[in-house]
């Protein structure tokens, strides 16, 4: 037995391989195959990870496998889909036991969490990088897509920005924190919680969502041109992390969280009446903005005035849709 | 709009990209939405050719896109499946308008060919590689495994072998032939031909089935051990095109058949009963030994006897699966 299919064999041993729901028939035959409940629709992503571009090279394997996986199965937060599994291509210039067992790890402890398998794949040699496919469920026309956003919709986020590329420098090991800031931002880098209960909770309410993963007002410029309105962003009601804010004070901190990307948060657009439903039913959402007649993403000081955006400006690392 | 912005739009314009039928939403939102008929189930596979490894830097755009999907849709008719659509995620050193518009119809080509549409994708920065996931639909419990194979069964395959890898000297310009020799055996390397229609007509009839890639000794060896029968080839049985035995002779051709791989063809066992019934119906299949009480693959020479399979020995370049 080679190395490389050594390698297909531990990833086919680990935990998140194990046949889960949904999943008919996992590793180890030319196709995998997945069954959908009836009035159901299958969601599907792929997204590449390469080697310094991505992340970088040194990257810690367990964080790296953690992220990778959170970063793929955000895009189903974001339609409001129920995981089901994922394939994960993974090249590689060797195989190196210690580096791949930390790997698997972290890919595991994420799918776990998320409640998905591991249902194929492939091993190459060749350059470090990574694609996963990840798959879900929605029901029949409840998916949350970019297009439906209506004039007078609030406009919404499901959790506080900017951490994750607040974290940037410490990840890169160009600036120092004391533990108490460090730890949860770079927990929000190597670590991003894909929002799939909101998703869910959101399927038949909001009527436009994506995860923000280029910066929210970059990914909300999406919303817009789908759904073809305005979108007014509040800058002073942007919620933003306490580390964040003790590590770069305010007016870079807003900027983190403008521009910055890597948040894996909920972006949506929310008719008003739904507000005070899924406040009640206790999730924790920030009005920033809303949608008006127009297009464009406009940035509104504390007057309602219209203020130029910052430009993107922290060092960064390409998210996946680069 | 950013080089690697105008690719994807420029792929998502792609004939291929056209939301097809089982397509409920394709390229532009989080992910893309597949319906799936009652009764059915999804099948899922992903190959990663990495350049360099399992194909020539210098390799011709169209024919390497025409490959590219060529091999994945491969694992679709060896489970029987239909085709639905597929993700690509390119990942690229730059943009170059010439090479992508190649590639992109060469990948377009192959697409229509198999009735399959591209539904997603992501496109990055990067050493050139490609990662393919293709989506298809069988009846629920009529996927075609490799775990079903009887003692008795016949071994089949569904063409002629070896022509891909007598190919690969004429591929990597280490070998010239006459244009009437080289041009049925490079279209076998550049283009192979997934053999949907015969992997749907054998649902319910073959017991195992897979598309030889390794080669066909390699591959009968994951249909044995995952059957736990012992497969049986008869050396005087291989098919092998008339354009490698003009090529190579009749012993490096047997080689190339045996060991050679990249041939895409099917493998299957099959119940004797069913022979007859396939011929009838205008399957060109070959019979080339049968399944036996035992394990692993042996060849077999005209009186019966086992003997040594070659070596594999022919220069290659891995297939997907290495």
């Amino acid at each position: 037995m080679g190395e490389f299919e050594l390698i297909r064999h531990y990833f086919a041993a680990a935990s998140c391989a194990q046949v889960g729901e949904g999943v008919a028939l996992g590793i180890g035959d030319d196709c995998a195959l997945l069954d959908l409940p009836a009035g159901e629709q299958l969601a599907v992503s792929t997204d590449t990870l390469v080697s310094g571009v991505h992340f970088p090279d040194s990257a810690d394997p367990f964080l790296l496998g953690q992220r990778a996986l959170g970063v793929s199965v955000s895009d189903l937060a974001a339609m409001g889909a129920t995981p089901i599994g994922f394939t994960l291509a993974l090249t590689l210039p060797t195989a190196e036991p210690t580096w791949l067992q930390a790997f698997a790890a972290g890919l595991d402890q994420m799918a776990r969490q998320c409640a998905l398998s591991l249902i194929g794949g492939d091993t190459t040699r060749g350059p470090l990088s990574l694609t996963l496919t990840v798959f879900g469920r929605v029901p029949r026309g409840l998916a949350l897509t970019r297009t439906g956003a209506q004039i007078g919709d609030l406009l919404c986020v499901g959790g506080d920005l900017g951490a994750a590329a607040g974290a940037l420098p410490l990840v890169l090991g160009q600036r120092q924190a004391a533990a108490e800031i460090a730890e949860p931002l770079l927990a929000r880098y190597w670590s991003p919680q894909p929002q799939l209960a909101l998703g869910q909770a959101l399927r038949g309410k909001a009527t436009a969502a994506l995860d923000i993963s280029d910066g929210l007002l970059a990914d909300c410029g999406h919303i817009a041109a789908a759904s073809g309105v305005a979108l007014m962003v509040e800058q002073a009601r942007l919620p933003l992390s306490a580390a964040l804010l003790a590590l770069l004070g305010e007016d870079a901190a807003r900027h983190c969280a403008l521009s910055g990307g890597d948040d894996y948060r909920l972006a949506f657009t929310l008719p008003a009446e739904h507000l005070a439903e899924l406040q009640a039913a206790g999730w924790s959402l920030h009005v920033i903005g809303r949608a008006e007649a127009g297009h464009g993403v406009q940035l509104l000081d504390h007057r309602g005035q219209c203020i130029t955006p910052p430009a993107r400006g922290y060092q960064h690392f390409g998210n996946p849709s680069d």
